[in-house]
């Protein structure tokens, strides 16, 4: 079941990535990361559509929205992971497959950061790896 | 101090009422609620508004705006009921007689569901009775 | 499925209802309570039956004997509500749709009350709602 | 307020007292520290009456009895110190001056003896002294 | 020390053992299980006795009865086993060696079936193999 | 390093400061306290900008502005103190100095209080001094 | 073993009783219980020394003096019953049969106050009866 | 669904029993259990075999052997059972009924022996019994 | 209420303020501090007394010789703050208006340092922002 | 710093995958697996080494040796990941950038398998992917 | 950087040591310890000054004054070591190179005695070994 | 008892001793802290062997033959000391005299090291002395 239409979905703060601490996210923009995004998908025939707020009902409703409209969701949720049950039941809801990205390895960072309350309905989860973590979400919904 | 105006909130995810994951909420529209509300408080002579939001500032301005507007207040808070302490706070700072609703009940669920940081401050709780725990915590506005 | 034979059960020290600590339970009696209940249910040609003991076992005889002769119950367990996971287990035992109210808000008082490790077994909760807790459950056994 | 009636409640397992494990809880028997308790109150021209039950549920008949019979009672709960939050609250609903005794030092023994859920409610409690703690707990409700 | 007078005593709900739940408790009812062990114990030349009650308090008389009367106990006390201090006590007060029987695998159901408050005052538990523990703990008073 | 322009944020409910709950807060409106604010910048020369939203993601936004023009923050986040590691993250990335000032003892008040998860991304905290604690925090950016 | 010469060590904030918060600790001042207790022991035909101290280190002097020097001592630690190690350790070196004393009752108030490190060393203890207590762990010691 | 094929798999330390700490494991050797456990097996015409190892991968490798050649399974993980996930995901693996042993109550030891993390992906545990308790679980898998 | 006799006292270590672990404490000396507070104290016409001890018990007799004799405190107990309950109680018995200052971030430091068990009893507190916060407490009790 | 010389290790009952509980772990082998990660290092002209062992010193023997021998792990340390403390240890020894890799979604599933010891020392963790987070992750080591 | 100039401090309780519970601490005492300690510095050419204390802080003053004059202390700060955070501030403050002592073997006896607050800032302990233990701390600090 | 025979154990990742980290654990090599234990070993006329493997299991079975074998023993166990109840029950099997080391502090670094399982049951510990704790270790052995 490969996916066709991908949403990539970014949450608080990330519309900083690549321009704030540098050392723990990398130097790659959240606009490159999406134009990468974009273009492995028309690799495979996809169409990816990017979506970024740092408000925490706008990512609940375009979780709503990707309902029937998207077979795959790659979802980063920054802080709100370590705490918005609104987010992990809007998932819930959508009944799209989703991966969940982090950027900087969690688990290596404050004792906060070690649970994400949306891991538990996300189908996998790509940790630490950079703004490669991205590109591997995307392969992995893309392909399998 | 029978309610005669009574606003009904609804929070995260309750727009989807009735049409996702019904076997845990049932199959009723959160409009088909709304409209039974609006419908048992004119049998009392009181008028029922109806407001949802994802976005948790709106169920704060929401909240703030009862004041002296409304004399009784259904909330089902949805994820937030979990964990947001500053729809706890507007519940306070709005001074309102409030009851808590859940659809589902959520004593059997995970967890996290079990503690709702805003239970403590309303007045009190109607849980696992689907929709028609709005019906009930309406009813309990209305007559006593 | 509305209920046509209701068992109202009332454990530790509801007996004292409406006679101590009025400000916190109210001021109607248990024997008012049961009479309104009984009321109510003839409303719907419903049969209530009332039932209320001090002693745990007891309790666990008359949820046994529910069992095909009655299709709902309202239990208020008091302070076995935080513990008595015998009951609990009768509850499941007997098999009726069974519905639990708290008079008080037991949200808002000792953390001990916070939990109740029958909730998880029944239908739903009303709590803090007071005596009218007691009929908007009977209501909801007769109705839906 | 020097009581004249005062009521002594003994719980599970003290029938016991003074005929097993002799090395925690001494052998003076219970019927002997009944005697004892009555003649103390005689000397103040107070009355005392002793009970005892295995039977948590006749403990919260016998404390409701107390209401307005009794003005001070003597309670060693036994093992339902620690999880009866049933006779805690009929300790409350009866409104009578009431001091916790345990013959043991709770406190040097298993984890869950350390705590007694109904020693908040009532005015004290003596630990450790042995028979003689319920002689002076009479003394107390006797002279003060 | 063979026993050669055995107490089975089962706790609150039992009564209801393969009448209730089957696919958790098997088919056998009580009363069966109750007229295999009169069985095993008549084999061995030795007397079995059984009790069954829902009243904690009628479990810890009984338990006070055995001393003197009895060399060996089975005791199954339901959810008891995971909060009755007095049975605890019970236990050791009246000397004798007793086995704590559980016909469900407590380990993997709920997590507060995982802690049994009398096992460690029992000389063993025999846990998840049905009625057959039963048998397999009288065989062991009888043999060992 | 002293500050020049000073940004002061107020969160969740924090705009019906002096109107609701006054024994906790005081009577000192939200606009009083900022005209106070602007005029204790006036007199060091500074300029102090003064932003409220009920909306967790404006104050982020408006975090993620004052990098580059603002050199000093005062921040009291209301409730969301307790759990938005969202704007936790947001003072981080802003990279500006930021004082945490909360009017009433948090300390002394609901346990969920007692613990700030922006506190440790603050230069540091001021709390229980009602509005004079603003202008103290002021005094410190606009002097050290 | 009636003790002949007994030690009262009174700990931190002690010698303000009788004049600070009345309503929770009485009014009866130290000098008026030292005195009472040196009145009872006389009685008996004991010596009782008094002693208090703001210093925990001349609590654990004293302690280490009673060696050979007393036979019983009563202690009211004060708020070093809930975290000094040392007067423990103090309490058992010394060998002295030691009873605790709590004029209030700790187990109703704050949560810290619940746990007393030196409890489980002492004989026993006597809490929430006021400045009669300390005349109770007297007679205890004189007359057991 | 009577076993005609049982391995017995004994873990870290056990190869001991019988010559150590016989005050809690007893006097009986391993080779003793061993074959009393394979004449058992022949009563019913079963074969039993036996293996111990101190190191968890042997352990391991054993238990997916077991997978098609054996019916039934006798383990005592030893120190294992309260921290080897890798031997809980072995057991679950290899598909066979395992029953649990323990000879000595771990209930009544150390706090770390209380949670066994294979217990709940077995059928049931026999506890306490000594050698014995190897015995009944042959029983109950050659029987049952 | 304006204060006009200020005590500022300094517990544990403070004594080697300005002179050790200055990246955390600052270079200012104690002494310094004391003199600056003094001169704030004189511009508004009120009087300034300072006092360090590295000896719980002296903390506690210098509160306890403050009631009537001062009209605001401003205390750094050091360590002490995180578990000394006897200056606690001593804080409470004086009964005067109290700041409590940390000059380091406590909340950016080891767990330990982040719970004050002081901060509860002080009307407030100002942490992390170095000897400045002194002078921010003296300003608040000076002009407040 | 592309890797030229990756090692795959798997741990315990790693050696089954693709032939029990296929629901949980899909159907492909390890063997499969393993064959899949040579071609796809092959084709980046890099050399890919699988090894797998069900003994944990083997495990921490091949990551010793993994030392200036590897430039990239790949590994699945199985149900180790939650208490092998002694392979993390290994992981840091050996000084080799490492992924971790989990076939389902850990934070799915038993609460146990939510804590991975080894995260925090890998470079990253790729999660719920099934056969598929191995390519990612060699992918990830071959091109970043 | 051998140590020339040792400073041996010893804290609560300790002056009783070889007098009191010798099964514990052995029955060598202070005084000989203390001799031993110098012999042993003498052998090396290093002085070694004693100190002991029940006053925590002048084990705080004792460590101030120890910057600068002596290279190495050796404390054993007996039950303050569980929680006198002040002795560990100060341990730090003065900047020489420390190991913690204790004769007994802590991790063995209490759960409270499992924790030292003071371990994480010294270099090391020595845990266990009786009196012997010191004589090992001086060697460390004499040799390397 | 001085001892005549040690076993010196080293456990998991301890062969790199010398060669990896050596910021933490210092640059002498395993082989290097064997042959000076050794040699004290020689100076006292005793026999010291050395041990070293990273298969848990193998730690074990030494531990079994040091049984009459040998009179004293130092472990270093790695990280299986937070983990392995296997070699703790190893260690109390054998019966041997044992001495735990750690050459970094232990209590220093992440908190799962602050548990040692083995601690309890050893003689005593010696922490954060780097290799020259093992020294000591045998001193002990060899002397007392």
């Amino acid at each position: 079941m490969k996916a066709k239409r991908i949403l990539v979905i970014n949450g608080a703060n990330l519309n900083l990535t690549g321009t704030r601490e540098k050392e723990i996210y990398g130097s790659t923009t959240l606009a490159e990361i999406e134009s990468e995004l974009v273009r492995i998908g028309k690799e495979s025939g996809a169409e990816v559509t990017c979506f970024q707020s740092n408000i925490e009902g706008e990512i609940i409703n375009i979780l709503h929205s990707a309902r029937n409209n998207f077979d795959g969701i790659i979802i980063n949720a920054g802080a709100w992971s370590h705490y918005s049950y609104a987010i992990r039941d809007a998932i819930v809801a959508c009944g799209v497959k989703t991966v969940e990205v982090h950027m900087s390895n969690v688990f290596a960072r404050e004792e906060f950061r070690r649970t994400s309350v949306i891991a538990p309905v996300c189908v996998g989860s790509i940790v630490g790896l950079g703004a490669y973590g991205y590109y591997l979400a995307a392969k992995y919904l893309l392909e399998v």
